[in-house]
Order: C-alpha cells, then structure tokens, then sequence
C-alpha cells in the first residue's frame, strides 16, 4: 500500500470544505474581525493568505479529514450507536470535536487556544451558521475545525506582524548596514514572507 | 528535606489569593454568569462551592503558586532581564501565563478549554479588574489564572448537574426500586454530592 | 430525539473494548509495572480498579467511542480516501489518534500526559499487541486509547496514594482527634476510597 | 517600557541555556538518538539545526526564561514556601514544570508530544545529568524544558524530511517539468530549506 503525497491530502482538504460550504473568504472574514482591532491597517488579503498557509499543516488538514468523515458519516446514519445520536445532536458534554480541533491549534501557540476558545463560544459568522443544523445537516466537528483554522490564521498573523515590525525598525534604524535579511534570521513565527500592509491615505506599502 | 503536606499547600493558595485581591465570591460570580443562561434554576452558592472544590486539585494549586510568585517578583523587580520587562507589560505574545493556566483547565474537559479562552478573551468581572494594571500591580499570571479557575468550576457544574438529572430521572422512573445510589456509581464526573437547585417557585430542592 | 444516558455511553464503551480484545485486565497489567517501581506493595486489584474508574469519565468514553469507530470503519474500508489509506496505514506523520487519546490524558495532570508518551513509544503489553496489525485489523485509534487509559489510571494511583499517605500520617500524628475525615476533606486526587496496600510481611491493610 | 526586541530574547535564551550547562550539542545527540533508526543517513548536523531552528520560536523561548528563571531563585532560596521546598525536590506531583514544557512542544504536533513523555521517563543524555541534582544545583524546570526542545527538533526533522522525500520523488518522476518548486509550495512543514543527507557511500546529496 502506497503511503498518501501530501498535495492529495492538501487537495482533499481543500475540495471537502467547499463540499461542505466553508469558503476560505468566510474564514478570512472572521481573521480579519478578530485582528483589525489589534492592526488598523490589516488587510483582508494577508488574513486570506494566513488561512491558506495554516491550511498547509498536516495537523490540521488531518484534523479536517477525520472531522467531516465523521459528520457525514452521521448524516448518512452510518455510525455505529450510541455515538450516531450524540454526535447527531452536538451534545454540551461531547468533547471530542473540541479536542480533535484544538490539537492544531496548539501549533500556533497559547494565544491560538485563547482565540479558538472565544471563536467556540461567540460563534461568529461562518461558524454560527455551521452551527444551526438546518436542512438536516451534520456540522459537529466543522464548526470547531473552522474555529481552529481562524485562530491559528488569526495567530499566525500576530507573530508575523511582530516579526514585521522589529524588522522595520532596524530598517529604519541606525544599524540599516550591518542588517542585510535580519528579518528573516530572526523570525521567531518562522514565516519569511513580507506583508503588505494598507497605510491611512490608501496607498499600499510592504514591510521593507 | 520533608515532603510538603497538601494541607500546606491549599492553604498557602488561599491565603495568596486573598494577598492577591482575588476573593472567591468574586470567582463565583464568574461562573454563575457563565453558567446561569444554561440552567436557570442555578443557584450561587453551587458556584461557590464549585470553585472551592476545583482549588482542592493539586495541578491548579501548584499553578496558582507559581504563577504568583511570578508576579510578585516582577513587582519587586526581582526577575533577571528580559523577563523582568516582558512580564511587566504582560506582552501579548507572551504565551506563559496562559499555558501554565491551561495545564489546570485540561483536567474539566474541551469544554473547560474553550470556557477558558471566552473569559480570557472577555476579561469580566475581577479578571478585568486584574487585567488593569492600576497602582504598579503586576497580575500578569493571576489573571489567566481565575480564568482558569472560573472555566474549571464552570465545566464541573455542568458535568455534575447531568449526573443529577440522570440521577433524577431514574428516581422517577420505573428502576426506582433498583436503583439505591446509582446516581454516585455511574457518575461521570466523578463527584457525589448533591447540587442544591432552587426551582421556580423559589424553594429549594435537591436531587434525591 | 432523546439524550443519551451515560450508562448507555458506559456499557457501549465496556462491549467495544471487550469487541476489540482489550481486557480491562491487561491494561491493569500495564498499569501495574508502570508504578510497582514506585509503590512496592501495589497490588493488582488496586490497579484494575483505577483502569476502572478512569473508564467512568465522559471524555474517555466519548474519545473511545470516536476511536473504535474510526478503526472498525476502516476495516471495513468504508472511510473515503485518503482518510482511508492513511489510517489503514497507521502511518507516522498522522496525529489525530494520539490528539484524540491525549484529550482524556490531560485530566489527569501533566504526569499523565509524560506517562502517554512513555507507553506510546515504548508499547508494552496490549498496546504492542494492538500495534502488530496482525490478520487484516486496524488499531491505529485502538492502540493509542488504551495508552490513555493506562496513563490516566496510573497517574490516578499515584495521586491518591499520595493522599492515603497523608490521611495514615494524620492517623498516625497527634492530631489524631482533631482531624475526623480530614483525609477525604482535604482530598486532593478527589477521590475518596482508600486503597488497599499489601504490606511487607503479606498481610493486607487499609489506609486508616 | 519599551518593548523587547526579539533579538534580545534569543541572545538572552541562548546565554541561559550555556550558564545553565546545557550545550546545543548535547541536545542534538539526543535528537539524533532518537531519529536515527527512522533515519539511516541522518547527519548530526541535521539535528544541531534543528535544535537551533526550533529555539528560534517565541513560545519555547519565553517557557526557557521562566523556568530557568524559577530554577535559579529557588537554587538561590528567594522563593517563598511552600513553593520553595517543592521545587527544591522536584517533587512528583509538581506538574507545572511540565506543563510549561509542553506549551511550546504542541507546536510540532502530537508526535512530539509524545517523543517529550518518552525523554521524560527515560532522561537520556543531558537530561539524565541534569536530573541528578548534584551540587546544590536545581534543575526542576531546565529537564524537562531540554526534553521539550529535543522532542520539537525531532519532530520537525520527521516532518521536514517527508517533505523532502515527496520533492525529491517529483524530481525523479514523470511531473518533473510540470513541478518547479512544488516541494517549497507544498511544504507542510513550512520549512523551505534542505536538509543535506548522507547516502550509503558517504558521498552528500541534497534533495533537489
């Protein structure tokens, strides 16, 4: 047997949540409100962008794998019981999907876990609708696993910015010399890219 | 070198959460509000207690006291630098706090988890007073800390008043006669006492 | 649709291991050689009931539940692919096995989560057993659950011998007539049995 | 209060880390120890720039401060009791020490969480030295924070090196025109660079 290329488990992620109606944008939208708060000059592009790169994770494209396996499994009463009815009905003291999506926010740090915990109980947007159970849909595990995808990209986006920021600054600084790529050794997100950032007058600018 | 008597240590987490400002009634409002749109009937005092027994673990006991201690440190400007500065501003990418503070909450469940990150997001009650850093207080570590200790009294409450009701429902059912004490046998939150409910008529009731 | 009572979710959860050849005593086993180092008058009994005990918790028996499930599914190649492929395969990068058994680990302290991973390495016993995926079975939630049980009924032991040490000390101590019932009071493990311990000479004895 | 720099962190953690008597090196050949069965032609440099390159993150810098930090003011007695005499014996039941670790190892996935319980029971190497507390030395914390930096770098090689596998058979396959820098666009580890190996004749290749 043939071990999976990630790029078939990246395209199955990636065909699964538009089969189950979560558009990458409705994710941005709820990156986007959790952070322009924090960064006046986010732009919904980088918060896209954020979303597809935490989408490139094993750990979370697996989560989503097994996650929307068992909610259709369940639309299509195919589970065993007792688990059929609980996770038919999303019950208050069923955990696992929260423990199934948290496993990959974790990757983004303690401040993923808080946005993940806050995104699960305010339920906005894309999440809230996932959550109504309309029209004889399962979505017990995909709402968590959406609210794992916006706070690791809302994460993401906080420690790039931060890393943005220092790198600015040395630019602008005294040492502009002796700091060829600084931003990039010493990235603590780990993340290279540059990005761009809407100023106040419209126009766009980017990181160096 | 004598081994620490528990006794020893939950009493020393009383009396620095007292140092500290943090009364319990006040971590018991917490819970309450979390709690009370869920059951109605809830009454204060079984957050009261719920709070005091989730501080009879250990894993939050030793966090509480070494979370303090940091903080009490960084006020007396006690902690070698950087660490000195980045507690002080309580930093937002500093993740510490909320990871020695999760360590505690994991014990009550994913749902004690995303509770958790609500509060830590929404900061009521005394945790925003903690949070404000007025009078040269540092409550860096303290104020993840009654987040946690709010999300874990919360998730109890909620485990154990499904036992109760299970409990109930077989007291009134037809198994009443063979039933003595299933309620402590199968209980799934592993706690056996009673939870006092005030029902609509104002008086009180317990589940038995 | 009704809820589900927990001991419907209990009984299932007892049949599905029993299904799957996990005998409770062969994870009692487990636990046994994981503390005999650090308890030599452990006896097997006391580690039968902390597996037990441990299987009583909702977010074990949901977290089995979920597991089983996903592996008789994919006997039965009824998963889509590449979910299919990659849990047939156990294959090393996929973490939702281990995300979904450490979910239940937490709850029982970070000593806990440290014994998972011994167990999950070294797979003595059943889990080993488990792993060989002899005659066309798949265990690849299987092996990593029963890691989980064995974890949490381990480090259950050592907190409540740690309190049974205490409450013997208290016995034993001047404050014998002060402290009626302190032991369970001040209960720090939250459970409230006592253990029974077989002494040097083999006769049996209790904690008071 | 201005803000620290990230440059300083690091610098600051790399100093701590050598006053602490912990070389790099030495937490590379336990990276290396515990990769190389999987890995026959894995270089020890592989494992020296793994070890830097996880220690470049913010969440396990910040977790290193803290509990270097803690292990210093309890060698030198300012801690105050009953926190003091706990950490002074590293007691069993003190979780936070691990609890702090883990923080920072979740990062790379639940297969690092586990590779940390391994270290964490058998304290190979470096570990095992620093858990003997010789010399008046406190080490409660530095442990488990060396387990939790060898678990990180050991994991990311694992998934690095799938990544490389999957780039370099694209290389040799049939898509070779269509999949210029596929291996980077792709990279579900999210590192870009290539990790040099040594094949069977002891000639070096790289992946590409």
């Amino acid at each position: 047997m043939e071990r999976v290329h990630s790029q078939v488990v990246q395209d199955a992620v990636m065909r699964k949540l538009e089969e189950r109606g979560v558009k990458l944008q409705a994710v941005a939208d709820i990156v986007y409100e959790m952070q322009r708060h924090y960064y006046p000059h986010l732009q919904m592009d980088t918060c896209l962008q954020s979303v597809i790169a935490v989408l490139e994770k094993r750990e979370l494209q697996h989560a989503i794998l097994v996650g929307i396996e068992l909610d259709v499994l369940c639309e299509k009463q195919l589970l065993s019981e007792p688990l059929q009815t609980i996770i038919a009905q999303d019950e208050g003291l069923f955990g696992c999907d929260e423990t199934l999506a948290l496993g990959s926010v974790f990757g983004y740090g303690s401040i993923a876990v808080t946005t993940f915990g806050h995104l699960d109980k305010q339920k906005v947007g894309i999440i809230r609708q996932l959550d109504t159970k309309a029209g004889g849909k399962v979505h017990t595990f995909l709402d968590d696993l959406v609210c794992s995808i916006a706070a690791s990209a809302s994460s993401r986006i906080a420690h790039k910015l931060r890393d943005q920021e220092e790198a600015e600054a040395a630019v602008r600084g005294l040492h502009l010399a002796d700091l060829p790529g600084e931003a990039n050794d010493t990235s603590a997100s780990g993340v290279d890219e540059v990005i761009p950032m809407q100023v106040a007058d419209g126009t766009e600018t980017a990181a160096s």
